[in-house]
């Protein structure tokens, strides 16, 4: 059921080969290969090999992907008949013979539309794709005081402003991607359960189909949903500051504790999707009572809502989900910098907190690096020290197995970008998903 | 530095394909294939058809992977000479002309050698290509109590017995894997750490090739070692009861517990081959003290020496570390089976234990299956119950995820079966590493 998570991890970064070893490349196919698969497969590979090595003749692409020249120029013409390639410098070869006139992605045709329903926030986000952000717009929200149905109006107004922003631009939207804290069933698009949010058994995307049918009869894609931290992994290791990182975990501070973790370049997606529940681990069968009727769960230490318990009374203003999510942080981080005591305190235990939870995730996946994303990217400074003091006490391996631990560049962003990603993903795996410019001009 | 185990798991169970989808297949590559490494990579599709489809006619194998016919004769013929595929039945293809002439697997050219250090016992085993055990002998043997070096010349002098067995066979042995309860640093075959042996930074395969020079001269082949719990994950995927479910946590309960992890059909090897460290997990900080230096970790309540320190005195024969393991767990069962009191009580105590580390376990991974190794396994109907109830409360997703807990059927003797499957694997995916039998018989 994770299939298009799953597909999509292995080719999200170029650095991960999505050819098959050269030996077993030129295997015969045990059925006759269909020539409009192996069409699109070239399509799509001539443009990922362009939005991986830029500007590039159409002869250094036949000697880059061994197709033929023939091959190669109607292939070029297709991509550019989409939208997706252009025409761009000249390129010189070699020293002798014409200069190849070369051609490169055109990422401005395509938008990918990633949006996070969170505790207190909603955000929604478009990537084109060269992954430059075109729209991103985030909102405070107190989701859990609201019932799902006025929580959906509010997404799907927000993502009518994204696809709006996308005609402004005459950009092409391809896909939403909606990023949620919960055990989402991808396959039905049914939020099976949702602790922080209290949402049980919600079939958002049905709710969001629904809201935005106007808009998707105009500008036909897909609506899809996935965990908030599996979708933050992707993020992270499709545009974040360690991307590429084969295996990686990924941590989210949030109100909750969400992870997400890639195995060998692939995201890790469980049997039936419900990987990563990684917010209810029992540090302490004594600890304090969680939202999700057990004691001592992992996020009642490290969450921000344990965070903000310990470091804020209840009226301080960065306890109010009404503000915005980042300037709370900051005024945390301004306390911690001026040597506030109980800040202080505070944000010892929780780094102490996330050192132990991160040395079980680390001893099981030994992964390479360990990425703190959401608030403990904030507040990262003063989580590190205390958090690895307990992973070199706790992590079996020397060395704490060679795993770095790093901050999020991307923040509370990384969730709608792995969204956008994932709704990009599609148009690089089938260009043909993107109708031709004529198509498009004589029915628009 | 997992490669060897990594590529693997691919192919070790004919259900995941090494095939790449056939739109990829078709693709041109970026570099000229050697020829070469085609040819090799063709004798491998048709071994490995072999070994999954039975017998089968010439013809029958060119429709079946899409090479030439004269292709397919070649290498059978190569095969054939190679002692790993016989002239079979003859086979009918269709209802018209001449019966194809049918080929099989010849599985008794090569034996895959599997041993096992662990803390009261050794084992070897030879397995052929037809994963038919040849020869399986097991030690006990108090390894703790005794320096390195004379282990390593107990397990030297047994492996010569697999080898010699081989030879009285006329089986060509093909590789020796060592399974063991450590911290392997696998590309260097060093012992990293292994708490329960008491070993750390002992250079293992230097000290069995040293050992074993003699054979080895004569029958050059790999020796390799690897974590016994990873290596039973594999021993569980290519030939256990649950053999081929693509998401699988496997549980070793062993002196201590080790745990080995399939994810989506290949093994969890982490960035350094350090992942499935899961003995030391802690669930109480307030827990008993482990032989790791920490508090409360899981395998003080559930590993064999926790249970038996819970359902017996310590001069009880069950504690006995010189009496051979399945007849002191038979012996801890009767007693369970005729109602004794205290031995119920401490398995119901592990058992519910078990379910608390499991619950972890499954919230990270999603599996589809928990096999429950070692004594689990002997012991299991004991345990189910119990930590069953746990992992109801404890798991997130609906349903436990739907994963299933079974019982190996391969118990104590998983990592010996997957040690002795990673050596065969070598010869399935290059067959070539097989002499000819004219270059056999002449130099032999």
């Amino acid at each position: 059921m994770f299939e298009w998570l799953d597909s999509l991890i292995r080719q999200t970064n170029p650095a991960v080969s999505v050819h098959p070893s050269p030996a077993l490349r030129s295997l015969p196919t045990s059925q006759p290969a269909d020539q409009a698969a192996v069409r699109r497969s070239n399509l799509a590979l001539v443009l990922r090999h362009l939005g991986a090595r830029g500007s590039r003749s159409r002869a250094g692409i036949a000697a880059d992907t061994g197709l033929n020249k023939a091959t190669v120029s109607s292939l070029v013409a297709e991509l550019v008949e989409r939208g997706l390639v252009r025409e761009g410098e000249p390129h010189r070869a070699g020293s002798v013979g014409r200069p190849g006139r070369g051609v490169e992605l055109d990422g401005r045709r395509v938008g990918g539309i990633g949006v996070e329903i969170n505790v207190d926030y909603l955000t929604a986000l478009v990537l084109d794709l060269t992954k430059t952000v075109l729209f991103e717009q985030r909102v405070a929200l107190d989701v859990q005081a609201l019932p799902p149905e006025e929580v959906l109006d509010a997404v799907a107004e927000l993502t009518s402003r994204a696809v709006r922003e996308c005609a402004r631009r005459g950009v092409l939207p391809v896909g939403v991607t909606i990023a949620i804290p919960a055990l989402v069933d991808v396959e039905g698009g049914v939020v099976a359960f949702a602790p922080n949010l209290h949402w049980r058994d919600v079939p958002v995307v049905r709710g969001m189909t629904d809201r935005l049918a106007g808009l998707l009869a105009r500008y036909p894609m897909p609506v899809r949903m996935a965990n908030d931290a599996n979708l933050g992994a992707l993020g992270e290791y499709a545009m974040g500051g360690v991307a590429g990182t084969p295996d990686l975990v990924y941590l989210a501070g949030e109100i909750g504790v969400g992870g997400g973790v890639i195995v060998g370049g692939r995201l890790l997606g469980g049997a039936e999707g419900f990987s990563g529940e990684i917010g209810h681990i029992q540090l302490d069968p004594a600890g304090p009572d969680c939202g999700c009727g057990r004691r001592g769960c992992w996020e009642t230490l490290v969450g921000m809502a344990g965070m903000l318990r310990l470091a804020a009374d209840a009226d301080d203003p960065v306890s109010d989900p009404s503000l915005d999510l980042e300037q709370r942080m900051d005024m945390i981080r301004r306390r911690a910098e001026t040597g506030d005591r109980r800040t202080l305190d505070a944000l010892g235990k929780v780094g102490a907190g996330l050192g132990v939870g991160a040395s079980i995730l680390i001893n099981v996946f030994n992964p390479g690096v360990v990425v703190l994303g959401g608030y403990f990217a904030s507040l990262g400074p003063f989580l590190l020290g205390p958090m690895t003091a307990e992973l070199r006490a706790r992590v079996i391996a020397p060395d704490i197995g060679g795993c770095r631990v790093e901050l999020s560049r991307l923040g509370f962003a990384a969730a709608s970008r792995g969204g956008a990603n994932v709704a990009l993903e599609a148009v690089l795996d089938d260009p043909a998903l993107v109708p031709l410019l004529s198509a498009a001009r004589s029915s628009g």
